[in-house]
C-alpha cells in the first residue's frame, strides 16, 4: 500500500476513533485483493482487541492510527498498522521481511425482522461461480419461495427455459455472509410441480463390472420417461413394456444440487460439487432438511436446481427421475464456525459429506468430518467419537457419476441422546 | 488314466447297464483329480443324454461301454469314452489332440426327513479350508443348533477356546452339494448368550484422512470393555469415562464369519473374506437372513463365527462388540444354480455382495449380481433392471478394514412387487 | 434469432454468394452463443458441402440464402437455413421440433511467415481461465521465447512478482485455433535461470502408509532449500544437514504447467489439471519434448508456468525443486484432430496422459488414449495394437498430489518402426 | 504342557546345561504348535541372557531348570520357566494370568561349503503353500540350477508337464530360515530355453475405459503365438497379420513368479501374490537381480516359476510373453532382518514393492517401505529420506491383472552415492 492511498485516510478527529464491531478484511497485494474475513474489534479508551478467524488481534488505537498484533496460537504471526476513517481503514501488514496492504470496511448488520420472498426466476445458470450476478440480496433468516428447473431446463408446463445440465435457480447473495462463515440452508418444502420425468435407462459403465456391460443387450428404443402420480406419490414409466406395466415405485423428492460460489474465484459447471456443495445428487436432500455450506465469498451465492422425484444411491443412470419443483427454504448465517464441506440435518441424523476423486478418500472425508463434528458439538475425545462411530455409524452412498463421488457419513440423533 | 485302473471296471453284464442318475464326476490330469462337478445322465437303451454345468452331453451305452460327446453351446467341447462297473464309471476324454482321464460315482440321495442336529464344537478352526476335517455330515434341509465363540476365541462362559482371529464352528459337510450348486444358510436365531463385549476404540488409519490420526489424541487406557444388557437390548460401557456414562445403544446381534472352503483348495484365515464368504463383516447378517454361497468342494464345508453384538458399518474400528452367540440355522442345497458370489436375503430385501480389493471394484460387482439377479429372477431386460435399479438401488458398506473390503447392493422387494 | 436481426443481413446480391472456406461457427439458445466451431463449405454454383466436426454438411445456395441439411453418420442432425452477408452468415437450425440460431464468421488465415516473439511477462495468472485477456496474440507457427517465476511467484533475479500457487506466464492467443483442434506445442528451451530452488521436505500423508506418517519424527527446522550448480547440472541442499553435506542429484529441468483454457468456460485455479493439461506435473515434459493439448474455446489461450530443477515421480512433497525458468516454444495447430487429453512426444517415445480422482482410472485413461493412438496413426486393430501394449507399454506416475492424480502411458518409437 | 510332558525332561545333570547358540522356538496353546523363532543364547555360568526377534531375555539357568523374563521395550512380555534335555527344552509362559506351554530345539547350522545343486524338477505345483513337500533340501548360499515350465505348464521341448495357472518349480527348503529372517535370491541366469511363448491378444477390461473395451473390434481369430528369435534376442507374431509382419521387439527374459511358503498356514493358488512374493509379475525381476523376501515358516520353501521372455508394464493382457527358462540362483539367509515384503537390488537400483487391493494403497506401500530402507540402511532422518525421494523415486507398475496390484517403487544407486 503506498503513500497516496494511505493519504486518502488522512486524520480528521482530534481524540480516538471507536472501532468496536465488526469489519470486512482485505489483505492487497500485486494488485489484488484477497482473503475477505470478518474481523470482530473492540476499542477500549487506546486498547484495541479482537479476532480475525483463528487469529486473535491486540493493539493500540491512537487518534485514528491503529496498531495491531495479530497472534495464531500464541506466536506473532504479523503487525499490522493503518489509519481510521469512519467506516474505512487501511495501512501495511508487515510479517518478517515481507511487507503487504490491507483495508476494512464496517459491516452494518440487518436489524429488519426476517422476510419471505418469492422468487420468480428468469434466467438460469449452468455454472457456480461467484462472477455470476446475484439474482436476489436477502439477509440471514430471510425464506424464499421459489421454483427450479429440471436438469434440461424444462419448467413445470413443460417449457424449455435454459439449455441442459443444471440450470440452477439463483445466486441468492447473503447480506454479511464471509468466507469462514456456514450458511444453513433449512428446507421447508422440496414438493413436485408436474406431472411428468425423464431417466437414462441404462447404469454407468463405471458401476458395472466390464463383462455386465459388454455382454448386455440393450435396447436403444427403450422409452424411459415417467409418469409421476403426485396424489398416490408413485411412478412408474410412462410407456412401459409388458413386463414393468405393474411397476410402481414410491417417489421421495428431492434436490440435487445446492450450492454456493466455489473457493479462489473458480468457476465449475453445475455438473461439479466439492466442498461449496454443488451437484451433490445425495437422495437423503429432501423436505425437512438443513444443509450447511462453508462460505468462500462475500455474500456466499447461493444456487439451488436438479430436482428429482426419486434417485437410488449413487444416481446410478447418470441421472435420476429429472424433474422441476418447488421449493422453499430459510437461510441462516452461522458466524465464524467453520465446516470443511456440505454437512446435513433432519429429526433423525447428523450426516457428513466426503466429496472426492474416489470412494475411499471420500469415506475417509465424511468418517473424519463426522467424528470432529461429535467432537466438536458433544465435547468428546477421539476414543469416545470413535466408539460412538464404530458401533453406530451408516454410510450412504450419494453418487457414483459425477465429476467428484460422493459418499454420506451419518449418525442416528437417538444414539447421542445419553450424551447430552 | 492308465491300463491297470481301466482294468477294474471290466464288463460284467451281458445287456446295457442303467446309468440314470446323479453322478460325482472329476477330470484326471498328470496325477491329480480335479474339477468335482455333477453329471445328471438319463440312458434310453442304448441312447445316453445328461449335462454337466453347462455342458450337455449325448451319446450311446453299448453294454458296459459309454461314448459322449459333450457340447458347450453347440460346439463339441471333447468327448468322453468309459467303463461302467455298477456305481462307477471311467475311462478318457479327448478334446482335440489332448487327452486325459476321467471318472464319475454314483450319487445317492438321502431321502430321510430333515433332522435338527445339536451341535457342541470342541475344536475351532482359524482358517476357511477345504483340507479341515468335518466337524458333522448334514444332509440338505437339516437345520443345525450350535455356538461360536467371540473373535478372540472365548465361549459363553468366559472361558478362553482357542486362539484367537476368528475361530470358527464347523466345518459341517453338507451330503450332495457339488460345485456348481448354492448352499441356501437360514438363519432362525443369532442371539447372545453373555453379558459383555470387547472392542476396539480407534478408527483404523485407512477409514479417516492422515491429518485426523496423526492429530487426534487417544488415550491408551480408554476402556473398551462393553456390558450387554440383553433384557433391554443395549449396549454401555462396562468401565464408561464421565461424559458416557449414559451413553447406550441398541444392539443388532450379527455374525461376522459365514463361509464355505474355498475354491481351488485354497486356504485362508479367517480374517479374510471372498466368493465363499468368510469374515464377511456385514451388519445385515442377522437373525432372519438367509445365506447364499456358492459351492466350491464337495460337501461344501460350512463354517460360522465371529458374532457381534453390534457393529456400525464399515466395522471401524477393524473389529465390532465382539462376543459368544448361539445360533440355529437351516442348510438347504439349490442344484446347478450359480451365485457368482455371497448374496442375502430376508423379509425386505434382496441383497448381492461385492468383494474386492478397493471399493469402486466391490460397488461394481455388487451392481452387477444385484442387476443379474433381477434379471434371471424377474426376467427383465438389462434396460428394465437398469431403471429399477437407477430409482431404487441402496449400498451398504459392510466393512473397510479386512483384507478385502465388501458393499452390499440391495433392493426392496416392496419395489418389486408389481414384477410379480 | 429474431427478426430485427435477420434484416441486418438483406440481400444486397443478384447472383449466389461464394461461402467457399473457413467460418467460425456459433449455435445462439436462450441468448446464449454456445459451441464455437470450425465449418469448412464449398460452394459449387448453387451446390454446398461441408463438413463441422463430425457433421457432414449438403445444401444449396440460393443468392444469399442457404439452405443445408446436416447429417451425423448418415443420419440428419438439423437443417440449417440463413442468409449470407459478405464475412458473416446467421440463421436457424432446426432439429425436429427444436429450433434455435446459428451465426458464423468468415476466419481469415494468415499468410506471413512465422515469427519469433520474445515476451516478458509483466502479469502472472494464477488460474487456467478462458475469462482473462490475452497477453499476446501469435499465429500458428510462431514462437515464443518467455519466462516463467517460480511457484511462489519469484523471478530469476529473486524478486517477488506474484502471489504463490504456480502464477503462469501468458495466456497466449493463437489465432484461428477452434475447439476440435489439437495444439502443438514444441519446447524447445526449458533452462534454469537462477541457482536456488526450494521444495518441501516431507512426503504428503495420502502417499505413505499411516503408520510411517504417524510415527515419522519430523524435524521442523530442516532447511530444504536447494542450491542448483549450472554448470555441473546438480541439485545440492544449500545447508544440508551433516549427514547429505555430500548429496548431489542430476538436474532434469521440466516445467509442471502447460495448459490452455478449459472448457465450458470454467475457471480452475493453477493446482489443477484436467483435459486442458495444467499443472501436470510430469517430469518428462522437459526440453525436446512436444505437448499436445486439445483447443476448448477459440484461440485456445495458452499458459505456461511452475518450472522444476528436478521432480521425483509423483511429486511426492507436494512440490518439486521449485525454481523460475526461460523458455522458448514454437505452437502449432493441428486441424479437426481431436485428442481426448495431453499427450507428449519426443525422440523416444509417444506419451499418453491419464488425469483423473484415482490411479485406476487414470491408468485406464492413459492406457486407452495410447491404443486408441497407434489405432489411428498406425492403422491397427484392436488386437494389433492391444499385443503391441502388451509387450512395450511402460507406465509412469507423474503426479499424487494435485487435485487430480495424473499417471503417463508411453510406447517406444523403437517398437513402433517395424509398423510404418 | 502338563507335568508327564515335563517328565521326559527329567534333569541327569549336577551342574548347569550349556544351553548357548541358536534354538528353535515354538509356543503350544490348545494343542497347537505355532511361532516358530530364533532364539539366540548365551549361558556364563548360572547367568543367561539372549534374544527372541524383537524381544530380550534374561535369567538364570540351575541345572537344568531355566528361569527366564522375556522384555520388550523394557517391559515385561513374560515369565519362561523350562528344562533343558540335552539339544531340547520345554516348559511353559506365564504372561499375567495366562499360561501356555513352550518348546525348543537346538539348531546346528552347517559348516559344508556352499554347493551347487542340479534339479530336474518333476513334479510341478500350482499353490504357494507351506503344506507341500520339499522338492530339495539346501543349506543358505547354495546355487540351485533348475528349469522351469511354462505358465500353462510346457516346457523346452514342448511337452505338456503340467495343468496350467502358473506351476512352479521347487519347493526348496532352506536349512535354518526361521520367520523373522529375510531370504535373499540372487539371480545368475534367466534365460530362454525354447524358440516360442504365447501370449493373448486384448487388454484386461479393467485396463482400460469402458467405452473403449465395449467399442474395440476384436478378431477372435488373431493368432497370438510368439516366435522367440535367441540369436538376435527378439520376439515376433508366429502368424502375423499384414500390419505386423516386420513387427520385432527386443526381449527381456524375466520370471513372473518367485515366492515363499506364506504366513500362518494359509495356501494361495500360484496366480497369487503378497508379502510372500508370490505371482509378482515384476518385470525388472530379470537376470542380475537379488529378490530379497521375508521367511514366514521354517525353511522358507522357496518356489520360482512364470517365465516371460518380454512383458509389459502391468501385464495388461493378463499374461506376458509365456515360454519355459532355464534358471540359476544362489539362495543366501539374513538373520533376524525383517523386510515387510518383497524387495529387490540391482546394480542400478534399490528397489521396494508395494502390494495390495488398490493401485493408491500399493503405492503408499511401496513408497514406505523404500523410505524405510533408506532410513535403516543409510542412517537417515525422515526429512532425508523425504527430500531425497522427492527428487529421486521412480514408480513402475508391476501388474494390475492379478488378485492384487503390484507396484514398484525405486531409487538409482547413483543418487545414493553420496550418502555413503
Amino acid at each position: 500500500m503506498n503513500a497516496r492511498v494511505l493519504l486518502l485516510f488522512a486524520p480528521v478527529l482530534a481524540f480516538s476513533a471507536d472501532i468496536t464491531g465488526q469489519w470486512n478484511f482485505h489483505l492487497v497485494r500485486f494488485g489484488e485483493e484477497f482473503g475477505a474475513a470478518r474481523v470482530e474489534l473492540k476499542s477500549d479508551g487506546t486498547k484495541v482487541s479482537g479476532s480475525l478467524n483463528e487469529l486473535t488481534m491486540e493493539g493500540t488505537l491512537d487518534g485514528d492510527r491503529v496498531h495491531i498484533t495479530a497472534l495464531r496460537s500464541g506466536k506473532e504471526w504479523g503487525k499490522l498498522e493503518g489509519q481510521v476513517n469512519g467506516d474505512q481503514m487501511a495501512g501495511t501488514v508487515k510479517q518478517g521481511n515481507d511487507e503487504f496492504g490491507w483495508k476494512a470496511i464496517r459491516v452494518k448488520e440487518s436489524t429488519a425482522p426476517p422476510q419471505t420472498h418469492v422468487f420468480e426466476p428468469t434466467q438460469f445458470h449452468r455454472a457456480f461461480s461467484g462472477a455470476i450476478a446475484p439474482a436476489l440480496h436477502i439477509h440471514p433468516g430471510d425464506t424464499i419461495k421459489t421454483t427450479t428447473v429440471d436438469a434440461g431446463g424444462t419448467d413445470s408446463k413443460g417449457v424449455r427455459r435454459s439449455m441442459g445440465g443444471n440450470p440452477e435457480t439463483g445466486p441468492f447473495y447473503v447480506e454479511g455472509a464471509m468466507p469462514g462463515d456456514t450458511l444453513a440452508i433449512e428446507f421447508h418444502r422440496i414438493r413436485l410441480n408436474r406431472d411428468s420425468a425423464g431417466s437414462g435407462d441404462r447404469i454407468v459403465p463405471s458401476a458395472v463390472q466390464p463383462g455386465y456391460f459388454r455382454n448386455a443387450k440393450f435396447d436403444d428404443k427403450f422409452n424411459s420417461e415417467w409418469k409421476l402420480d403426485r396424489e398416490k406419490n408413485v411412478a412408474m414409466l410412462a410407456k412401459p413394456t409388458e413386463r414393468m406395466k405393474n411397476f410402481r415405485v414410491a417417489m421421495q423428492p428431492m434436490l440435487g444440487c445446492v450450492g454456493v460460489a466455489p473457493p479462489q474465484n473458480q468457476s465449475f459447471r453445475s455438473g461439479w460439487l466439492g466442498p461449496w456443495g454443488g451437484n451433490m445428487d445425495y437422495n437423503g436432500l429432501r423436505e425437512g432438511t438443513t444443509v450447511y455450506l462453508p462460505v468462500f465469498q462475500e455474500g456466499a451465492l447461493l444456487f439451488v436446481g436438479d430436482g428429482h422425484a426419486l434417485e437410488g444411491d449413487g444416481e446410478l443412470n447418470g441421472d435420476a427421475l429429472e424433474t422441476s419443483m418447488d421449493v422453499e427454504f430459510t437461510v441462516k448465517l452461522i458466524h465464524g464456525q467453520g465446516t470443511q464441506g456440505p454437512r446435513f440435518e433432519n429429526s433423525e441424523y447428523l450426516m457428513a459429506s466426503g466429496i472426492a476423486g474416489g470412494l475411499q478418500e471420500a469415506l475417509q472425508q465424511a468418517t473424519t468430518e463426522l467424528a470432529r463434528w461429535l467432537e466438536r458439538d458433544y465435547k468428546l475425545t477421539p476414543n469416545e467419537s470413535n466408539v460412538i462411530l464404530g458401533t453406530s455409524i451408516r454410510y450412504e452412498i450419494a453418487e457414483v457419476v459425477d465429476p467428484q463421488v460422493h459418499i454420506v457419513a451419518k449418525v442416528s440423533k437417538a444414539v447421542l441422546e445419553g450424551l447430552k
